[in-house]
């Protein structure tokens, strides 16, 4: 986080009210909201908010920073084959960690975002460097970060059903006690939640996975009192591997290890039984919709509606670069949006573009443990705000500020951001680093490609068709 | 269409092949490509398109403008209700016609587009000053343009199956033979294709035209050579409504009629049987596929890989500002081809980067009847082309350059853009109307409003619920 707090008031801001919308000012010092109401006397730095709609930050809450190496190459396959291709190019050197997280978060801050979640895919052998870059440059953003390493004790190939496959499954490389102690070094690191940085117990999911794993993470967490993090069926595969390892649904199995919890968040969600969904609620766990990786890897279409219906919190989450290719917030709640209205035919269950404002805003802290301090312009509040203008020609005309935000397409629309009250956005520019430079970075230490082939995919393919039934 | 044709080359600009990608020099002369090899001797204006894209314009194949007063602010309902509050909202004044006609264009060029099909909605009384007020704009903007102008000769009422309602159906307010005229106005008045403008037959679809106004359609297409329109089995209650009248699919009848050829572009095609899919392939008419509207409004997602499998041509459409809330081709290129990889488990059949591009380059062109001219970079084809800007932050690291732009969200990726060998983006910017002067005026014509009440959906709703079986 940045070291100042001035105090300043943002005028004649447009936000949203029970019955629409009415203009005010909204004043910050030390970080917290103080006052919103219109016409108040201006603090040091007035702001002119003038046809600018002032909402609370959005919360990316699932992605994973170092794909952005990837994006746009990995060609069009189901997760599975997907993973097998991500991991024979993934990224192996700490610097390039450091500005793929710098890359994301300014994405994330330019379409609304204040707080990022980073499943971070960890470096073999590297692990502590890699949560120390992805650190550093979410320090030097400023955003609110909760950096998550990606955790695994079981080797890929656990990753399928065995459906008759009679292959050698290996061990994996990490033991489950140094990852947990390599958890454990991180929280003692970089855990500072007053200053922005949080890390988070984050098992990759049920598919890579020992019992042990999840187990030593909710000790973890009980005892640092860290938010829980991980994927949770993504894939009809992973839902065929729960029943055959478990004799049960992933929810049930989670549910009796004692890992779900109102701290923590499950990114995708799109193969639950309905018999699962009540066990989401009751044990107030987050859902994290990932719409557009999970059309872009056919995985399917989370029935976000029922989730809704049942009471469950929902957050939208942008996932890795190689598998939606952007990390646009606004681009995720529309298409998460508006994708659900095909799944049920009475409309009056279709979410409203406020609704999904405050899906992403106040859903998103819900599923931190942050509701007390974030998600809602609430006097006492913490001072993650964002201003968009409304002037923008994507924006334009003038008709209803939230439907032309969250269903339109708007582009350069951020135009102010602050996080704990410091400003990182001014001017619709990232104004804590060098934007500029980190794009030559990114430019200098990649080519143009499109015939790479990856040797893991091949492998994969036999047995993966195999056991989806293909021919 | 502008008056200069000036030549021009451009230099180093990459473009998609067989193999991958090359760097190559195209020369433009009198509106036509001229060579497409590397290290040409350039002619008068040789332009750097250093790491950019060069890739043949896209067709925004189905939109209608004046939606863009209603942009953002039309609740979540399915088509029949979004309708009745669309139209009880639409402007009258054909200086907003104009207006929204040079909105739609801008987005379109911005986002790629180098044609747009406007399924133009007529004020009633004034529907000869609407056609011109739409041509007005699109020949200051330059974009190509196939004005469609949108006819209906049976009342909104007739728009819903029957089921059980016994309400007054009462006559539509144009006569058949009234439209008919006014599009042989049309065609006399501005169809000049050699300068950019079409004139095209499009009645509404089989819920509001009579057989009549087919048959009258049909003849006109023949005697002038007009391209053929219509909306087709957007929704369930459309598809319910054809077997009702007809006793056949919608699509049996409109082949029947005689309307389905090679220049027949039909938008939506969400609810065809499996039975209607070979008389498409057959008689060559073009799906257009406009899945963010189809989200929006609940309609459904179109089958189109089983329409690839078919060898149907497909294309893509924004549709109007009302239903998706933007004009973004991109978006919708991206969203339409990822969304059908949830509808099939065989990844063999997913749509690829290069692929997409093609449906909305050629795809668009061949519904037009316009492949021999437009739709590839081939020497000899008309110059309708648009360069990308691959270092921009949202298109970096450098990657795969289609899947960057097509899985991406580029923004501010196009960079020069031309119709006919005409410049009309250069910059980034629209070169040929005064950008800032049309979002000024959309400006200045609106207000912020989220509380206005639509009298007709209130009216249709009860009868909408009862027939599509809602309690």
């Amino acid at each position: 986080m940045l070291e100042c707090h001035l105090p300043f008031t943002i005028q004649n801001a447009l936000i949203p009210t029970e019955q629409g919308y009415c203009t005010v000012d909204v004043q910050v010092d030390e970080g917290r909201i103080t006052a919103i109401e219109p016409d108040l006397f201006p603090l040091k730095q007035p702001i002119d908010a003038t046809n600018q709609l002032l909402l609370p930050g959005f919360v990316n809450a699932h992605t994973h920073s170092s794909e952005l190496w990837q994006r746009g190459i990995i060609p069009p396959l189901p997760l599975e084959l997907w993973l097998a291709e991500l991991y024979d190019f993934t990224p192996l050197d700490p610097e390039q960690i450091y500005l793929s997280a710098l890359g994301t978060a300014v994405e994330t801050l330019l379409s609304g975002g204040t707080t990022i979640v980073d499943h971070l895919v960890l470096i073999p052998g590297q692990e502590a460097e890699t949560i120390a870059a992805a650190v550093r440059a979410y320090k030097e953003v400023g955003i609110r970060a909760f950096v998550a390493p990606l955790l695994q004790d079981l080797s890929m190939e656990s990753n399928l059903p065995a459906g008759g496959y009679d292959g050698v499954i290996r061990p994996y490389v990490c033991s489950t006690e140094g990852l947990l102690e390599l958890v454990e070094w991180a929280v003692e690191q970089f855990h500072r939640p007053a200053e922005g940085i949080n890390i988070m117990v984050a098992p990759t999911g049920i598919q890579l996975c020992s019992d042990a794993l999840f187990a030593g993470c909710i000790e973890l967490s009980d005892r640092h009192h860290l938010c829980r993090h991980a994927h949770l069926l993504e894939t009809k595969a992973q839902s065929n591997l729960a029943l055959e390892k478990y004799g049960c649904t992933a929810v049930e199995h989670l549910h009796q290890l004692g890992f779900l919890s109102p701290q923590t968040s499950l990114a995708h969600c799109v193969w639950l039984e309905d018999t699962d969904i009540p066990l989401l609620a009751k044990t107030r766990s987050t859902v994290v919709h990932n719409p557009l990786s999970n059309l872009r890897l056919g995985s399917g279409i989370a029935p976000l509606l029922k989730y809704r219906q049942a009471g469950i919190n929902i957050a939208f989450g942008c996932d890795g670069s190689a598998s939606n290719d952007s990390q646009d917030l606004l681009e995720v709640i529309k298409i998460g949006t508006m994708l659900h209205n095909t799944t049920n035919l009475d409309y009056r269950h279709w979410i409203k573009p406020i609704e999904a404002a405050q899906m992403a805003s106040l859903g998103g802290a819900i599923g931190l443990n942050l509701a007390e301090q974030l998600g809602t312009l609430t006097v006492g509040k913490t001072a993650d705000l964002v201003l968009y203008d409304l002037t923008r020609c994507s924006l334009s005309p003038r008709t209803d500020p939230l439907g032309l935000l969250i269903w339109g397409r708007p582009t350069q629309a951020v135009s102010s951001l602050w996080v704990d009250g410091k400003q990182l956005v001014a001017n619709g520019m990232v104004s804590t680093i060098d934007v500029d430079g980190l794009k030559q970075e990114l430019f200098q230490r990649s080519q143009w490609s499109s015939d790479r082939h990856s040797p893991t995919v091949k492998q994969t393919e036999v047995r993966y068709r195999q056991v989806m039934g293909l021919p």
